[in-house]
This record gives C-alpha cells, structure tokens and sequence, in this order.
C-alpha cells in the first residue's frame, strides 16, 4: 500500500488514508481474480485521494467523531469517482491512466462495462452499511445523479463549436466538482455539523472542484504526454473542447475553426498548431485567470472557517493552495 | 403508458405497474432530451415488469400497507434490471431489443455508458427516497453485488468447453435469478414479513428466476430471430453457452467441438448445423426438463403460502405457471 507522497507532510491524513485505501481494497471481491487484481491495481495505481482527503477534512469540524464511518464515507466516494474514471477510460479509449494500462485494455470494453458497474455498487454498499441515516444516503445519491447527468450533459457538446464559457463551467460543475462539493458537504454533514456550516463546505469544495478541473484541462496545453499519462489533445480531435481552446476561440473564431472542423481527422501536425494558436491567442493565460478567481474564492471561504484543535482550516488551506498551483 | 397485455386479466396489479412505469419516468431527468427520450422509450418498449410484479405480489402478504413505497421500491428494481440491459446491449454489440433500436445504436457506445450509469443512479435515488430503514438499502446494495459479480463471472467462462451444468446454473443465479429473488424478499420483508417468510419468498423468487433464464435460453433454440428479438445464437458465436448446448455437448462432445473451436468465425451456416445439432443431442429436451425442476419446486412453495383476501396465493400461482410454461 503507498499513497501519493503529497500526503506525507500530513501523518494523520495520511495514515486515515491508508485506512481509507484498504477498506476499498477489502470490498472488493470479484470471483474471477484477473479482473480483482486488475481493480485493485487500479486503485492502487496513486491517485491522489483528493476526494476523501477533503472528506476526511471537513469531517474534522463535526462534534461527533466517528472515525470507522469517516473513512468509510470517503472510501465510498472514492470508489464513486473511480467507477466513473472506469468507465471514462472506455468511453475515451484510452489505453493508459496514471501510466497503468486501463481495465478496458486490458480486457476489452465488456469487462471494464461491468467492472466499473461492480464498483458502483461497491460504492452504494459502503454508504449502506455506514451512513447513519436515510438522509445521507439521499444526499449521496442526489449528487451522483448530478455527476452523471454531468457527464450525459457533455455528450451533448461534442464538437460544439459555439460552446460559451458558462456552458463549460456548467459541465466541469457537473462532472468534477459537484463531487468535490459532495465530499466536502458529507464531512461536514456526517459528523454533525448544521445544515448551514455543510453547504458552506460544499461551496468551498465545489469551487475546489472547478478550479482543479481547469487546471488539469490547462495542464493539458502545458505538459507533455509522458507526464499526464494521456495523449495531449486527444480530447480536441474527440470534440470535447476545454477551457483553453473555448478562449482562444473566443479570441480568433476565423483562425481556429478551420481546425476543428476538421474533427477526427485533424493530423498530428494540425493538432500541435491547434496547441500553438491556444498559447498564442492567449487560451492559456485566461485560462489560468479563471482557475486563480475559483482557488481565490475558495481559500477566502476556508480562512472564515472556525479554529480547532487538529488545525483542520490551516491544513485546508495549505492543501488547498498546493493543488491549485500544480504543475503536473 | 401501456402495460405488457399479459397484466390484463389482473386489474389491480396492472394499475399499480402502470404506477410503477410513471414513477420510472418522473425519477428520470436528463438534460438532454434526446437521450432522455431514448431511456423512456427503452423504458415503455413492453417488458413485461415481472420482477416489479413480484415485488409488488410478495408486499402482499405483509402487516404493513405502504402501497406508495412498494411501488417505489419495485421502480428501483425494475430500473437496475434497465441499467443492466443498457450495458448487455454495448457488451452484446445489440442494435435491437424488443424490436427498438438500442440506445448504443441510437447514440453510441458512449453515451449508453453513461446512461446505464445514470440508471443505476436513480434506481440508488429510488431506494434511498422511499426506503424505510437502513437494513432495506443494505440488502438491496449486497443483492445488486451479487448481480454484477454474476455479470463479471460470466466474462470468465466466455469459450468454456468445458463448463459444468452446475456452473451455468451459478451463472445464472447471479445474473438473473438474484434479482428475482431480491423482488420476492424485498416485497414481503419491507411490507413487514418475518425474517423467516422472507427468505421463503427469497427461494420462490430465485427458483423462478433460474426456470424463467432457462427458458429464455431455450427459446433461442426453438424461436426464430423475428419473435424474439435478438439474433438466434449470435450468443454461440461470442462463447457464451447456455443450457441446450451444454446438455449437447455432455451428450456428444466430439460432433460439437469442432464447430465451437471456430468461435467468432463459425458461419451462418455452421451455426444453422449447430441448431441442429442441439435439438437432435437431445439437448432442448433435457433443458427443458430441468427448467421444469424448478418451476415445480417455486409452485409447490407458493402451494404452502397463507392464503390472505387479496387471494395472493393463486395469482402467484397462475403467473408463475403463465410464464414459466411461455413459448415466445
């Protein structure tokens, strides 16, 4: 078991991570040991465990401190976000994620349909057999209905030439951050916080959740391939169409549409000019500009959180700022 | 709205499905309306809702009427069993079922992940809004496991030569059986049944389920592709062997193998000499000798019910033989 050495500063999240790891690793339980091995190696693969880390957080500010449950809610949300990233992986054919070969690739589209499936599954038994109550688990799946529509929603702009800046946010709301928002609200939630301090947690993590989205969508324009673990622009020549590209748009509709109609079929050297005009038409740079407001409104919330003896706020707000200025 | 007219002759039943089918169309919300669109038509294209009907005669029996949650519950039920023919269609590469379009041939691959995910979702949203206690959820979530492990198990014996009547009959327990045995214990514990009775209607459930699998895969070898929908022994072609051919093949293994060594390449014709083949080795006649094992063994317990005014008893009675001696 290792988890990503950013927690390593941080030895109590740390080790409620490790927990948090296992516990997923345990409720997994596939007769067919191939596809099991190839799960867990999946989740063992060193994501960064955002999701229950923030869980794990924000459930520090609750009067009632139950740990088993803590880390079972965020081995749940985890395994939430990992089924979705299953089933990504087959709807981007991508062969590789975290530079691990995907369960598709390496057992076809059928087995990764229904491994991703198990591990929803796997993700509504956690909350089953941990929630404390029937509402939590209504919040729970409320919010997944809205990373799915999310993710239907984004099947709709495909190739969607004229897509606003809104319209992104709306998706990257949906699909990335309303589970930053989850995690944040159910720590809080869970552990007895009111209605009112929770949801101001939400709006801290879903603003947590938007500006990350950005930046991985400008890391995209940043990095190499070798470093992100999936090929640089794939997603331009998919139709899906980031925040990066949608400014650059914005800036010179007449130079970049010629690319982009060419969809599919956009060659390899199409796709580095595609990359050249989002830098120089400024893409990126406005990009960064917008993921800067969402960290800077999220980091002003969590300074108004209240003091407590672990020094959650302070830790929040050193997390928080490390991962939004990644740079890879 | 129109119900399957197998329901006509029970008017109160039939009325509480239709409730059931409009509660499966209001929980679905999608902002795309043309995927949305898709899923009701999936929804409304005339399954015949024997796993909700079940549910719902099962909660019949119990001390608590909470029609308003039976019906919730038996929507949930009847949503997983949709999720799940979402992804056999993208597994199954199908175009059609019950002679409509399938969503993955409608809009893709992708989008009928998500929209099985979505599925699944709602069928978490159902159970959570209308479930009484925790425990109901927790069962439900342990059977759905069990569905999908069964799903994943029979990625595993895809080209088995040499699997074992008693293997197919665990495949099919997981696969089919288990949600029919979740209908049947789920109707009768939520509406207030003992432990005890419920694990009773849990085995009624399930041995129908095995007979009603059994006969479906019979059909494939006595139906031609127009009745029922879905291309005769294309299930051959992509290894995976039902009961039919398995008995055959227990009969007479040297005249089958070398047609099912050709897997995917084996012609129209040699699948055409493989029809053939299974009914002359004898091998309809005996599945349908042991789906008749356990449709007896699901009557003789229904046999042994109580009897209550709403005469629960016979119509599981007649149903049950009704479907379990069906020729299309």
């Amino acid at each position: 078991m290792n988890i990503h050495q950013m927690w390593a500063p941080y030895p109590q999240l740390a080790e409620e991570l490790e927990v948090t790891l296992q516990l997923m690793e345990d409720s997994i339980q596939i007769e067919n040991k191939e596809i099991e091995q190839a799960i867990l190696a999946m989740i063992h693969s060193g994501g960064k465990l955002l999701r229950p880390a923030y869980q794990l957080l924000f459930s520090q500010f609750g009067p009632t401190k139950d740990e088993q449950k803590a880390i079972a809610l965020s081995a749940s949300i985890e395994m939430l976000h990992t089924a979705t990233l299953v089933h990504d992986d087959i709807v981007d054919h991508a062969d590789t994620r975290r530079n691990l070969p995907t369960i598709r690739s390496l057992f076809g589209n059928q087995t990764a349909v229904y491994a991703g499936d198990y591990l929803f599954i796997c993700c509504f038994k956690l909350l089953a057999d941990y929630s404390s109550s029937l509402k939590s688990i209504q919040l729970n799946s409320k919010s997944m209905e809205k990373v799915l529509s999310g993710e239907l929603g984004q099947m709709d702009t495909h190739y969607d030439f004229s897509m606003t800046i809104d319209q992104y946010i709306d998706n990257i709301s949906g699909k990335t951050a309303e589970l930053f928002a989850l995690s944040s609200f159910i720590g809080a939630y869970e552990s007895g916080c009111s209605d009112q301090f929770s949801n101001k947690c939400r709006e801290i993590g879903k603003n947590i959740g938007i500006a990350f989205q950005i930046i991985d969508d400008i890391l995209d324009y940043t990095q190499s391939s070798g470093h992100i673990g999936k090929p640089v622009l794939e997603d331009v020549k998919q139709g899906v169409y980031s925040l990066p590209l949608l400014y650059a748009l914005k800036k010179d509709r007449k130079k970049l549409l010629p690319y982009l109609e060419k969809r599919e079929n956009l060659s390899t050297e199409e796709t580095q000019e595609v990359y050249q005009l989002v830098h120089s038409l400024g893409g990126v740079d406005n990009a960064q500009k917008l993921a800067e407001k969402y960290t800077q409104k999220a980091l002003k919330a969590i300074n108004k959180l209240p003091e407590n003896d672990l020094h959650t706020k302070d830790l929040l707000f050193e997390i928080t700022s490390k991962i939004l200025t990644r740079t890879s």
